[in-house]
Protein backbone atom coordinates (compact mmCIF):
# COMPACT_ATOMS: atom_id res chain seq x y z
CA UNK A 1 0.00 0.00 0.00
CA UNK A 2 2.96 2.15 0.78
CA UNK A 3 3.08 2.52 -3.42
CA UNK A 4 -0.08 4.08 -3.69
CA UNK A 5 1.89 7.49 -1.78
CA UNK A 6 4.40 7.50 -4.38
CA UNK A 7 2.85 10.14 -7.28
CA UNK A 8 1.98 8.32 -10.53
CA UNK A 9 4.20 11.30 -12.10
CA UNK A 10 6.91 13.83 -11.57
CA UNK A 11 5.51 17.01 -13.86
CA UNK A 12 1.26 16.44 -14.63
CA UNK A 13 0.52 19.34 -17.39
CA UNK A 14 -3.28 19.46 -17.62
CA UNK A 15 -3.84 21.39 -20.96
CA UNK A 16 -7.33 23.41 -20.94
CA UNK A 17 -8.74 23.44 -16.93
CA UNK A 18 -12.38 23.15 -17.72
CA UNK A 19 -14.98 20.53 -16.29
CA UNK A 20 -12.76 17.56 -16.45
CA UNK A 21 -9.27 19.15 -16.78
CA UNK A 22 -9.81 21.15 -13.13
CA UNK A 23 -11.65 18.14 -11.69
CA UNK A 24 -8.45 16.30 -12.46
CA UNK A 25 -6.28 18.96 -10.81
CA UNK A 26 -8.69 19.00 -8.25
CA UNK A 27 -8.28 15.19 -7.42
CA UNK A 28 -4.52 15.65 -7.87
CA UNK A 29 -4.06 18.39 -5.23
CA UNK A 30 -6.90 16.28 -3.20
CA UNK A 31 -5.27 12.95 -3.23
CA UNK A 32 -1.59 14.18 -3.74
CA UNK A 33 -0.39 11.00 -5.71
CA UNK A 34 -1.06 11.47 -9.16
CA UNK A 35 2.13 14.13 -9.80
CA UNK A 36 3.97 15.78 -7.44
CA UNK A 37 3.94 18.68 -9.12
CA UNK A 38 1.00 20.27 -11.22
CA UNK A 39 0.36 22.97 -14.02
CA UNK A 40 -2.18 23.95 -15.36
CA UNK A 41 -2.64 25.25 -18.82
CA UNK A 42 -4.65 27.73 -20.98
CA UNK A 43 -4.47 29.82 -23.84
CA UNK A 44 -7.45 32.18 -22.19
CA UNK A 45 -5.11 34.76 -19.73
CA UNK A 46 -8.50 35.47 -17.62
CA UNK A 47 -9.04 31.22 -17.40
CA UNK A 48 -5.43 31.20 -16.23
CA UNK A 49 -6.52 33.97 -13.50
CA UNK A 50 -9.11 32.02 -12.29
CA UNK A 51 -7.43 28.79 -11.95
CA UNK A 52 -4.88 30.60 -9.71
CA UNK A 53 -7.32 32.27 -7.83
CA UNK A 54 -8.92 28.98 -7.52
CA UNK A 55 -5.39 27.54 -6.06
CA UNK A 56 -5.88 24.09 -7.73
CA UNK A 57 -2.76 24.10 -9.20
CA UNK A 58 1.38 24.62 -8.69
CA UNK A 59 1.88 26.69 -11.85
CA UNK A 60 -0.81 28.35 -14.09
CA UNK A 61 0.59 29.48 -17.68
CA UNK A 62 -1.22 30.39 -20.69
CA UNK A 63 2.30 29.01 -22.79
CA UNK A 64 1.57 25.17 -23.77
CA UNK A 65 5.02 24.58 -24.97
CA UNK A 66 6.70 25.84 -22.63
CA UNK A 67 4.65 23.80 -19.84
CA UNK A 68 4.65 20.53 -21.92
CA UNK A 69 8.73 20.91 -21.80
CA UNK A 70 8.71 20.22 -18.11
CA UNK A 71 6.58 17.38 -17.84
CA UNK A 72 6.51 14.21 -17.17
CA UNK A 73 3.01 13.83 -18.24
CA UNK A 74 0.59 16.31 -20.70
CA UNK A 75 -2.81 15.71 -20.62
CA UNK A 76 -4.75 17.17 -22.87
CA UNK A 77 -8.35 18.72 -21.97
CA UNK A 78 -9.64 21.08 -24.80
CA UNK A 79 -12.63 20.54 -27.09
CA UNK A 80 -11.92 17.84 -29.39
CA UNK A 81 -11.87 20.10 -32.48
CA UNK A 82 -8.89 21.99 -30.46
CA UNK A 83 -7.05 18.60 -29.90
CA UNK A 84 -4.62 18.40 -33.55
CA UNK A 85 -3.68 22.16 -33.14
CA UNK A 86 -2.75 21.83 -28.98
CA UNK A 87 -1.10 18.42 -29.73
CA UNK A 88 1.02 20.38 -32.37
CA UNK A 89 2.10 22.84 -29.93
CA UNK A 90 3.04 20.87 -27.29
CA UNK A 91 4.27 17.60 -28.64
CA UNK A 92 7.50 18.78 -30.37
CA UNK A 93 8.12 20.82 -27.14
CA UNK A 94 8.06 17.28 -25.19
CA UNK A 95 10.92 15.27 -22.96
CA UNK A 96 11.56 12.01 -24.48
CA UNK A 97 9.62 9.31 -23.01
CA UNK A 98 7.00 11.93 -21.45
CA UNK A 99 3.26 10.30 -21.92
CA UNK A 100 0.70 12.30 -24.27
CA UNK A 101 -2.83 11.66 -22.96
CA UNK A 102 -6.01 12.91 -24.35
CA UNK A 103 -9.20 12.72 -22.58
CA UNK A 104 -11.25 13.28 -25.77
CA UNK A 105 -15.02 12.43 -26.02
CA UNK A 106 -14.60 10.77 -29.35
CA UNK A 107 -11.48 8.96 -30.34
CA UNK A 108 -10.95 8.13 -34.00
CA UNK A 109 -11.62 11.46 -35.45
CA UNK A 110 -9.30 13.11 -32.07
CA UNK A 111 -6.15 10.26 -32.62
CA UNK A 112 -6.62 11.03 -36.19
CA UNK A 113 -5.78 14.58 -35.63
CA UNK A 114 -3.50 14.15 -32.85
CA UNK A 115 -1.26 11.79 -35.46
CA UNK A 116 1.01 14.05 -37.59
CA UNK A 117 2.35 15.24 -34.58
CA UNK A 118 3.54 12.05 -32.86
CA UNK A 119 7.08 10.81 -31.85
CA UNK A 120 8.33 7.77 -31.78
CA UNK A 121 9.95 8.81 -28.43
CA UNK A 122 6.49 10.05 -26.65
CA UNK A 123 4.26 7.43 -25.79
CA UNK A 124 0.64 8.43 -26.43
CA UNK A 125 -2.69 6.92 -24.52
CA UNK A 126 -6.02 7.67 -26.08
CA UNK A 127 -8.71 8.01 -23.03
CA UNK A 128 -11.85 9.08 -22.03
CA UNK A 129 -13.42 9.84 -18.96
CA UNK A 130 -16.99 9.09 -18.72
CA UNK A 131 -18.39 11.74 -16.40
CA UNK A 132 -19.54 15.45 -16.76
CA UNK A 133 -22.18 17.70 -15.81
CA UNK A 134 -24.24 20.59 -17.35
CA UNK A 135 -21.74 23.00 -15.98
CA UNK A 136 -18.59 24.51 -18.11
CA UNK A 137 -14.97 25.94 -16.75
CA UNK A 138 -12.57 25.56 -14.39
CA UNK A 139 -15.09 26.44 -11.49
CA UNK A 140 -17.29 23.33 -12.67
CA UNK A 141 -14.91 20.83 -11.58
CA UNK A 142 -15.28 18.29 -8.38
CA UNK A 143 -12.81 16.44 -6.79
CA UNK A 144 -15.17 13.70 -7.12
CA UNK A 145 -16.44 13.39 -10.67
CA UNK A 146 -14.93 10.17 -12.02
CA UNK A 147 -15.36 8.44 -8.66
CA UNK A 148 -17.24 4.92 -9.90
CA UNK A 149 -17.62 6.33 -13.63
CA UNK A 150 -15.97 4.83 -17.01
CA UNK A 151 -12.80 6.22 -18.33
CA UNK A 152 -12.55 4.41 -21.32
CA UNK A 153 -8.90 3.25 -22.81
CA UNK A 154 -8.53 3.14 -26.62
CA UNK A 155 -4.34 2.43 -26.36
CA UNK A 156 -2.96 2.28 -29.90
CA UNK A 157 0.07 0.78 -31.12
CA UNK A 158 2.33 3.54 -30.15
CA UNK A 159 0.86 2.99 -26.57
CA UNK A 160 3.61 1.61 -24.90
CA UNK A 161 2.94 -0.84 -22.24
CA UNK A 162 4.55 1.29 -19.25
CA UNK A 163 2.69 4.82 -20.69
CA UNK A 164 -0.93 2.37 -20.48
CA UNK A 165 0.46 1.65 -16.90
CA UNK A 166 0.63 4.59 -15.39
CA UNK A 167 -2.21 6.57 -17.13
CA UNK A 168 -4.71 3.42 -15.51
CA UNK A 169 -2.99 3.98 -12.47
CA UNK A 170 -3.75 7.50 -12.20
CA UNK A 171 -7.51 7.37 -13.56
CA UNK A 172 -8.08 4.22 -10.90
CA UNK A 173 -6.53 6.97 -8.59
CA UNK A 174 -8.69 9.55 -9.54
CA UNK A 175 -11.63 7.12 -8.87
CA UNK A 176 -12.61 5.40 -11.95
CA UNK A 177 -13.22 2.27 -13.43
CA UNK A 178 -11.75 1.07 -16.63
CA UNK A 179 -12.17 -0.46 -20.00
CA UNK A 180 -10.48 -1.07 -22.91
CA UNK A 181 -11.68 -1.04 -26.62
CA UNK A 182 -10.76 -0.15 -29.81
CA UNK A 183 -11.27 3.81 -30.94
CA UNK A 184 -13.43 2.70 -33.77
CA UNK A 185 -15.85 0.99 -30.87
CA UNK A 186 -15.72 2.94 -28.21
CA UNK A 187 -17.10 5.96 -30.89
CA UNK A 188 -20.03 3.62 -31.77
CA UNK A 189 -20.81 2.91 -28.33
CA UNK A 190 -20.79 6.89 -27.25
CA UNK A 191 -22.63 7.32 -30.28
CA UNK A 192 -25.89 6.14 -28.56
CA UNK A 193 -25.28 6.39 -24.84
CA UNK A 194 -24.54 9.98 -25.09
CA UNK A 195 -24.00 11.48 -28.32
CA UNK A 196 -27.60 10.87 -30.02
CA UNK A 197 -29.46 11.67 -26.38
CA UNK A 198 -27.43 14.81 -26.40
CA UNK A 199 -28.66 15.42 -30.00
CA UNK A 200 -31.83 14.83 -29.43
CA UNK A 201 -32.17 16.95 -26.66
CA UNK A 202 -30.87 19.77 -28.64
CA UNK A 203 -33.33 19.09 -31.13
CA UNK A 204 -36.61 18.67 -29.05
CA UNK A 205 -35.20 22.19 -27.52
CA UNK A 206 -35.30 23.92 -31.09
CA UNK A 207 -38.42 22.46 -32.27
CA UNK A 208 -40.32 24.01 -29.24
CA UNK A 209 -38.53 27.15 -29.46
CA UNK A 210 -39.86 27.37 -32.94
CA UNK A 211 -43.46 26.92 -32.22
CA UNK A 212 -45.78 29.92 -31.90
CA UNK A 213 -45.25 32.39 -29.07
CA UNK A 214 -48.48 31.78 -27.27
CA UNK A 215 -47.68 27.80 -27.28
CA UNK A 216 -43.73 28.57 -26.61
CA UNK A 217 -44.38 30.43 -23.38
CA UNK A 218 -46.57 27.25 -21.97
CA UNK A 219 -43.55 25.26 -23.21
CA UNK A 220 -41.90 27.28 -20.34
CA UNK A 221 -44.64 27.30 -18.14
CA UNK A 222 -45.70 23.58 -17.85
CA UNK A 223 -42.54 21.42 -18.80
CA UNK A 224 -43.56 18.42 -17.26
CA UNK A 225 -40.58 16.16 -16.66
CA UNK A 226 -40.44 14.97 -19.73
CA UNK A 227 -39.58 18.12 -20.95
CA UNK A 228 -37.54 19.24 -18.00
CA UNK A 229 -34.95 16.17 -18.20
CA UNK A 230 -34.18 17.18 -21.61
CA UNK A 231 -33.26 20.80 -21.06
CA UNK A 232 -30.87 19.46 -18.67
CA UNK A 233 -29.40 17.90 -21.29
CA UNK A 234 -29.76 20.42 -23.62
CA UNK A 235 -27.72 22.62 -21.49
CA UNK A 236 -24.29 21.64 -21.45
CA UNK A 237 -21.75 24.14 -23.47
CA UNK A 238 -22.51 24.14 -27.15
CA UNK A 239 -18.54 24.33 -28.50
CA UNK A 240 -17.62 21.15 -26.89
CA UNK A 241 -21.00 19.47 -28.32
CA UNK A 242 -20.80 21.08 -31.63
CA UNK A 243 -17.27 19.68 -31.78
CA UNK A 244 -18.12 16.33 -30.68
CA UNK A 245 -20.86 15.97 -33.23
CA UNK A 246 -18.60 16.75 -36.00
CA UNK A 247 -16.31 14.69 -34.87
CA UNK A 248 -18.18 11.58 -34.06
CA UNK A 249 -19.75 12.02 -37.42
CA UNK A 250 -19.68 8.68 -38.99
CA UNK A 251 -20.91 6.54 -36.06
CA UNK A 252 -23.37 9.57 -34.75
CA UNK A 253 -25.23 9.92 -38.30
CA UNK A 254 -25.27 5.80 -38.20
CA UNK A 255 -27.28 6.09 -35.00
CA UNK A 256 -29.17 9.03 -36.08
CA UNK A 257 -30.41 6.97 -39.31
CA UNK A 258 -31.15 3.81 -37.31
CA UNK A 259 -33.30 5.79 -34.37
CA UNK A 260 -35.31 7.87 -37.27
CA UNK A 261 -36.02 4.67 -39.06
CA UNK A 262 -37.50 3.60 -35.49
CA UNK A 263 -39.46 6.85 -35.09
CA UNK A 264 -40.95 6.63 -38.13
CA UNK A 265 -42.21 3.47 -37.45
CA UNK A 266 -43.89 4.68 -34.11
CA UNK A 267 -45.36 7.22 -35.75
CA UNK A 268 -46.78 5.02 -38.29
CA UNK A 269 -48.05 2.30 -35.76
CA UNK A 270 -49.65 5.27 -33.53
CA UNK A 271 -51.53 6.54 -36.82
CA UNK A 272 -52.87 3.27 -37.35
CA UNK A 273 -53.55 2.06 -33.95
CA UNK A 274 -50.85 -0.60 -34.02
CA UNK A 275 -51.27 -1.16 -30.04
CA UNK A 276 -48.82 -3.89 -29.77
CA UNK A 277 -45.89 -2.74 -31.60
CA UNK A 278 -46.09 0.62 -29.49
CA UNK A 279 -46.39 -1.10 -26.37
CA UNK A 280 -43.60 -3.57 -27.21
CA UNK A 281 -41.47 -0.70 -28.12
CA UNK A 282 -42.64 1.04 -24.63
CA UNK A 283 -41.73 -2.64 -23.12
CA UNK A 284 -38.34 -1.96 -24.15
CA UNK A 285 -37.17 1.26 -22.42
CA UNK A 286 -38.83 -0.68 -19.59
CA UNK A 287 -36.71 -3.32 -19.90
CA UNK A 288 -33.38 -1.68 -20.26
CA UNK A 289 -34.04 1.03 -17.16
CA UNK A 290 -34.53 -2.46 -15.44
CA UNK A 291 -31.04 -3.48 -16.71
CA UNK A 292 -29.58 -0.11 -15.79
CA UNK A 293 -30.81 -0.34 -12.27
CA UNK A 294 -29.54 -3.91 -11.98
CA UNK A 295 -26.14 -2.38 -12.81
CA UNK A 296 -25.72 0.19 -10.43
CA UNK A 297 -25.87 2.87 -13.63
CA UNK A 298 -29.68 4.37 -12.83
CA UNK B 1 -60.00 31.01 7.05
CA UNK B 2 -63.11 29.02 8.06
CA UNK B 3 -64.03 28.04 5.18
CA UNK B 4 -60.93 26.32 4.55
CA UNK B 5 -62.16 23.41 6.54
CA UNK B 6 -65.67 22.68 5.07
CA UNK B 7 -65.08 19.72 2.70
CA UNK B 8 -65.37 20.57 -1.06
CA UNK B 9 -67.98 17.75 -1.05
CA UNK B 10 -69.62 15.63 1.15
CA UNK B 11 -68.76 12.38 -0.96
CA UNK B 12 -66.15 12.06 -3.20
CA UNK B 13 -65.52 8.54 -5.66
CA UNK B 14 -62.14 8.55 -7.26
CA UNK B 15 -62.76 5.84 -9.90
CA UNK B 16 -59.18 4.12 -10.48
CA UNK B 17 -56.69 4.68 -7.24
CA UNK B 18 -53.03 4.59 -9.24
CA UNK B 19 -50.36 7.06 -9.26
CA UNK B 20 -52.83 9.79 -9.68
CA UNK B 21 -56.02 8.66 -7.80
CA UNK B 22 -54.33 7.31 -4.98
CA UNK B 23 -52.26 10.19 -4.47
CA UNK B 24 -55.88 12.27 -4.66
CA UNK B 25 -56.95 9.71 -1.89
CA UNK B 26 -53.90 10.50 0.54
CA UNK B 27 -54.38 14.37 0.27
CA UNK B 28 -57.74 13.83 0.79
CA UNK B 29 -57.17 11.65 3.92
CA UNK B 30 -54.14 14.01 4.77
CA UNK B 31 -56.02 17.68 4.66
CA UNK B 32 -59.55 16.42 5.67
CA UNK B 33 -61.27 19.23 3.59
CA UNK B 34 -61.64 17.82 0.22
CA UNK B 35 -64.55 15.20 0.83
CA UNK B 36 -65.69 13.60 4.53
CA UNK B 37 -66.23 10.84 3.12
CA UNK B 38 -63.97 8.80 0.21
CA UNK B 39 -64.87 6.00 -1.83
CA UNK B 40 -62.33 4.20 -3.86
CA UNK B 41 -63.03 2.04 -6.83
CA UNK B 42 -61.41 -0.28 -8.83
CA UNK B 43 -62.39 -3.20 -10.97
CA UNK B 44 -59.41 -5.60 -9.84
CA UNK B 45 -60.10 -7.39 -6.83
CA UNK B 46 -56.66 -6.95 -6.01
CA UNK B 47 -56.50 -3.45 -6.13
CA UNK B 48 -59.30 -2.48 -3.92
CA UNK B 49 -57.73 -4.94 -1.43
CA UNK B 50 -54.43 -3.23 -1.30
CA UNK B 51 -56.39 0.04 -1.14
CA UNK B 52 -58.00 -1.17 1.65
CA UNK B 53 -54.69 -2.18 3.31
CA UNK B 54 -53.18 0.95 2.57
CA UNK B 55 -56.18 2.88 4.77
CA UNK B 56 -56.29 5.37 2.24
CA UNK B 57 -60.43 5.92 1.64
CA UNK B 58 -63.13 5.14 3.92
CA UNK B 59 -64.65 2.93 1.51
CA UNK B 60 -63.26 0.12 -1.23
CA UNK B 61 -65.32 -1.20 -3.87
CA UNK B 62 -64.71 -2.93 -7.26
CA UNK B 63 -68.77 -2.01 -8.20
CA UNK B 64 -68.27 1.55 -9.77
CA UNK B 65 -71.79 2.47 -9.99
CA UNK B 66 -73.16 1.56 -6.59
CA UNK B 67 -69.82 4.15 -5.48
CA UNK B 68 -71.10 6.65 -8.25
CA UNK B 69 -74.87 6.21 -6.69
CA UNK B 70 -73.51 7.93 -3.58
CA UNK B 71 -70.87 10.49 -4.48
CA UNK B 72 -71.16 13.82 -5.08
CA UNK B 73 -68.51 13.96 -7.15
CA UNK B 74 -67.17 11.02 -9.34
CA UNK B 75 -62.94 11.85 -10.60
CA UNK B 76 -62.20 9.32 -13.42
CA UNK B 77 -58.56 8.64 -12.88
CA UNK B 78 -58.33 5.61 -15.26
CA UNK B 79 -56.22 4.95 -18.17
CA UNK B 80 -57.44 7.80 -21.36
CA UNK B 81 -58.60 4.73 -23.24
CA UNK B 82 -60.43 3.17 -20.73
CA UNK B 83 -62.68 6.71 -19.72
CA UNK B 84 -65.40 6.13 -22.60
CA UNK B 85 -66.29 3.15 -20.86
CA UNK B 86 -66.26 4.00 -17.51
CA UNK B 87 -67.85 7.05 -18.02
CA UNK B 88 -70.71 4.92 -19.37
CA UNK B 89 -70.95 3.03 -16.76
CA UNK B 90 -71.16 5.65 -13.75
CA UNK B 91 -72.37 8.43 -15.09
CA UNK B 92 -76.15 6.55 -15.38
CA UNK B 93 -75.88 6.22 -11.75
CA UNK B 94 -75.02 9.94 -10.65
CA UNK B 95 -77.18 11.64 -8.50
CA UNK B 96 -78.12 15.11 -10.45
CA UNK B 97 -76.47 18.24 -9.42
CA UNK B 98 -73.27 15.57 -8.77
CA UNK B 99 -70.07 16.54 -10.40
CA UNK B 100 -68.32 14.48 -13.22
CA UNK B 101 -64.27 15.04 -13.32
CA UNK B 102 -61.45 13.31 -14.87
CA UNK B 103 -57.69 13.90 -14.81
CA UNK B 104 -56.84 12.26 -18.63
CA UNK B 105 -53.21 13.34 -19.84
CA UNK B 106 -55.04 14.04 -22.96
CA UNK B 107 -58.29 15.97 -23.32
CA UNK B 108 -60.27 16.53 -26.50
CA UNK B 109 -60.03 12.72 -26.89
CA UNK B 110 -60.83 11.80 -23.49
CA UNK B 111 -64.05 14.28 -23.71
CA UNK B 112 -65.04 13.08 -26.75
CA UNK B 113 -65.26 9.76 -25.09
CA UNK B 114 -67.16 10.89 -22.39
CA UNK B 115 -69.76 12.73 -24.38
CA UNK B 116 -72.15 10.03 -25.69
CA UNK B 117 -72.67 9.27 -21.65
CA UNK B 118 -72.75 13.14 -20.38
CA UNK B 119 -76.44 14.30 -18.90
CA UNK B 120 -77.99 17.83 -18.51
CA UNK B 121 -78.36 17.47 -14.81
CA UNK B 122 -74.29 16.36 -14.20
CA UNK B 123 -71.64 18.77 -15.12
CA UNK B 124 -68.65 17.66 -16.06
CA UNK B 125 -64.83 18.92 -15.10
CA UNK B 126 -61.89 18.14 -17.59
CA UNK B 127 -58.91 18.68 -15.90
CA UNK B 128 -55.24 17.28 -16.43
CA UNK B 129 -52.80 17.69 -13.31
CA UNK B 130 -49.23 17.65 -14.74
CA UNK B 131 -47.65 15.28 -12.05
CA UNK B 132 -46.20 12.02 -11.94
CA UNK B 133 -43.24 9.82 -11.79
CA UNK B 134 -42.27 6.66 -13.06
CA UNK B 135 -44.44 4.56 -10.53
CA UNK B 136 -47.69 3.62 -11.05
CA UNK B 137 -50.45 1.85 -8.91
CA UNK B 138 -51.94 2.21 -5.57
CA UNK B 139 -48.70 2.19 -4.04
CA UNK B 140 -46.96 5.14 -6.15
CA UNK B 141 -49.06 8.00 -4.53
CA UNK B 142 -48.02 10.66 -2.65
CA UNK B 143 -50.08 12.99 -0.68
CA UNK B 144 -47.86 15.98 -1.75
CA UNK B 145 -47.67 14.85 -5.24
CA UNK B 146 -49.56 17.74 -6.54
CA UNK B 147 -48.17 20.25 -4.73
CA UNK B 148 -47.14 23.43 -7.13
CA UNK B 149 -47.47 21.31 -9.76
CA UNK B 150 -49.95 22.55 -13.00
CA UNK B 151 -53.69 21.24 -12.79
CA UNK B 152 -55.00 22.37 -16.16
CA UNK B 153 -58.58 22.74 -16.79
CA UNK B 154 -60.38 22.77 -19.82
CA UNK B 155 -63.89 23.63 -19.25
CA UNK B 156 -66.49 22.95 -21.82
CA UNK B 157 -70.07 24.37 -22.28
CA UNK B 158 -71.64 21.91 -19.97
CA UNK B 159 -69.42 22.99 -17.04
CA UNK B 160 -71.03 25.16 -14.69
CA UNK B 161 -69.24 28.06 -12.63
CA UNK B 162 -70.12 26.17 -9.66
CA UNK B 163 -69.29 22.85 -10.28
CA UNK B 164 -65.96 24.57 -12.36
CA UNK B 165 -65.30 26.53 -8.73
CA UNK B 166 -65.90 22.80 -6.73
CA UNK B 167 -63.24 21.16 -8.85
CA UNK B 168 -60.85 24.59 -9.20
CA UNK B 169 -60.74 24.61 -5.09
CA UNK B 170 -60.23 20.64 -4.90
CA UNK B 171 -56.97 21.30 -6.77
CA UNK B 172 -56.15 24.17 -5.06
CA UNK B 173 -56.11 22.74 -2.10
CA UNK B 174 -54.19 19.52 -3.39
CA UNK B 175 -51.26 22.29 -3.55
CA UNK B 176 -51.67 22.57 -7.77
CA UNK B 177 -51.53 25.66 -9.57
CA UNK B 178 -54.19 25.97 -11.92
CA UNK B 179 -54.65 27.30 -15.56
CA UNK B 180 -57.76 27.10 -17.73
CA UNK B 181 -57.65 26.96 -21.81
CA UNK B 182 -59.26 25.10 -24.16
CA UNK B 183 -59.11 21.11 -25.17
CA UNK B 184 -57.15 21.45 -28.43
CA UNK B 185 -54.76 24.05 -27.25
CA UNK B 186 -53.81 22.15 -24.19
CA UNK B 187 -53.58 19.25 -26.65
CA UNK B 188 -50.83 20.71 -28.47
CA UNK B 189 -49.03 22.37 -25.23
CA UNK B 190 -48.66 18.23 -23.85
CA UNK B 191 -48.06 17.21 -27.10
CA UNK B 192 -44.55 19.19 -26.99
CA UNK B 193 -43.87 19.50 -23.33
CA UNK B 194 -44.88 16.01 -21.97
CA UNK B 195 -46.03 13.23 -24.71
CA UNK B 196 -43.03 13.74 -27.57
CA UNK B 197 -40.32 13.30 -24.53
CA UNK B 198 -41.46 10.37 -23.98
CA UNK B 199 -42.23 9.31 -27.35
CA UNK B 200 -38.25 10.20 -28.12
CA UNK B 201 -37.21 8.37 -24.97
CA UNK B 202 -39.25 5.25 -25.61
CA UNK B 203 -37.68 4.83 -29.22
CA UNK B 204 -33.80 5.36 -28.66
CA UNK B 205 -33.99 2.77 -25.64
CA UNK B 206 -35.71 0.59 -28.00
CA UNK B 207 -33.12 2.22 -30.86
CA UNK B 208 -30.23 0.41 -28.14
CA UNK B 209 -32.28 -2.72 -27.76
CA UNK B 210 -31.79 -3.25 -31.39
CA UNK B 211 -28.37 -3.01 -31.45
CA UNK B 212 -25.72 -5.97 -32.28
CA UNK B 213 -25.50 -7.98 -28.75
CA UNK B 214 -21.97 -6.69 -27.72
CA UNK B 215 -22.66 -2.67 -28.11
CA UNK B 216 -25.96 -3.33 -26.50
CA UNK B 217 -24.16 -4.51 -23.44
CA UNK B 218 -21.92 -2.08 -23.16
CA UNK B 219 -24.88 0.29 -23.86
CA UNK B 220 -26.17 -0.86 -20.55
CA UNK B 221 -22.41 -0.36 -19.17
CA UNK B 222 -21.74 2.96 -20.19
CA UNK B 223 -25.08 4.77 -19.90
CA UNK B 224 -23.18 8.07 -19.33
CA UNK B 225 -26.15 10.63 -18.08
CA UNK B 226 -27.72 11.46 -21.30
CA UNK B 227 -29.26 7.93 -21.59
CA UNK B 228 -30.02 7.33 -18.20
CA UNK B 229 -32.35 10.24 -17.89
CA UNK B 230 -33.90 9.19 -20.94
CA UNK B 231 -34.33 5.55 -19.78
CA UNK B 232 -36.00 7.27 -16.35
CA UNK B 233 -38.81 8.78 -18.66
CA UNK B 234 -39.02 5.61 -20.57
CA UNK B 235 -39.53 3.93 -17.24
CA UNK B 236 -43.58 4.51 -17.44
CA UNK B 237 -46.55 2.38 -17.56
CA UNK B 238 -46.55 0.53 -20.74
CA UNK B 239 -50.54 0.76 -21.37
CA UNK B 240 -50.97 3.90 -20.21
CA UNK B 241 -48.63 5.69 -22.94
CA UNK B 242 -50.00 3.63 -25.19
CA UNK B 243 -53.56 5.32 -24.14
CA UNK B 244 -52.30 8.84 -24.23
CA UNK B 245 -50.39 8.17 -27.73
CA UNK B 246 -53.04 7.06 -29.42
CA UNK B 247 -55.56 9.32 -27.41
CA UNK B 248 -53.55 12.78 -28.60
CA UNK B 249 -52.72 10.85 -31.93
CA UNK B 250 -53.28 14.05 -34.20
CA UNK B 251 -51.21 17.00 -32.14
CA UNK B 252 -48.56 14.61 -30.98
CA UNK B 253 -48.45 13.87 -34.90
CA UNK B 254 -47.55 17.15 -36.01
CA UNK B 255 -45.21 17.85 -33.02
CA UNK B 256 -43.29 14.37 -34.24
CA UNK B 257 -43.29 15.71 -37.53
CA UNK B 258 -41.96 19.27 -36.84
CA UNK B 259 -39.18 17.25 -34.58
CA UNK B 260 -38.26 14.80 -37.24
CA UNK B 261 -37.70 17.76 -39.66
CA UNK B 262 -35.35 19.51 -37.33
CA UNK B 263 -33.25 16.06 -36.76
CA UNK B 264 -33.18 15.77 -40.38
CA UNK B 265 -31.81 19.26 -40.72
CA UNK B 266 -29.52 18.98 -37.92
CA UNK B 267 -28.11 15.99 -39.78
CA UNK B 268 -27.23 17.48 -42.81
CA UNK B 269 -25.38 20.35 -40.97
CA UNK B 270 -23.44 17.57 -39.25
CA UNK B 271 -22.83 15.69 -42.76
CA UNK B 272 -21.94 18.79 -43.61
CA UNK B 273 -20.32 20.84 -41.30
CA UNK B 274 -22.34 24.04 -41.07
CA UNK B 275 -21.29 25.08 -37.32
CA UNK B 276 -22.81 27.71 -37.36
CA UNK B 277 -26.55 25.86 -37.69
CA UNK B 278 -25.69 23.46 -34.94
CA UNK B 279 -24.44 25.99 -32.20
CA UNK B 280 -27.15 27.91 -32.97
CA UNK B 281 -29.36 25.29 -32.18
CA UNK B 282 -27.51 24.30 -28.97
CA UNK B 283 -27.80 27.82 -27.84
CA UNK B 284 -31.72 27.51 -28.24
CA UNK B 285 -31.49 24.57 -25.86
CA UNK B 286 -29.58 26.66 -23.34
CA UNK B 287 -31.70 29.43 -23.85
CA UNK B 288 -35.16 27.41 -22.56
CA UNK B 289 -33.23 25.75 -20.16
CA UNK B 290 -32.41 29.30 -18.30
CA UNK B 291 -36.04 30.58 -18.85
CA UNK B 292 -36.93 27.30 -17.25
CA UNK B 293 -34.45 27.92 -13.97
CA UNK B 294 -35.92 31.78 -13.93
CA UNK B 295 -39.23 30.17 -14.26
CA UNK B 296 -38.65 27.92 -11.24
CA UNK B 297 -39.05 24.79 -13.00
CA UNK B 298 -35.91 23.25 -13.54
Amino acid sequence: MAEDTVPVFDTLAVIGPGLIGSSVLRRAQAEGNLARKIIAVDKSPDVCARVAELGIADEVTTDAAAAAAQADCVMLCVPVGAMGAVAAQVVPAMKPGAVLTDVGSTKVSVIEAISPSLRADVPYVPTHPMAGTEFSGPDAGLADLFENRWCLITPLDCTTAEALEKVRTLWERCGARLREMTPAHHDRVCAIVSHLPHLLAFTICGTADDLASETRSEVLDFAASGFRDFTRIAASDPIMWRDIFLSNREALLEMLGRFMEDAQAMARAIRWEDSDYIVDRIERGRAIRKSLIENKQA
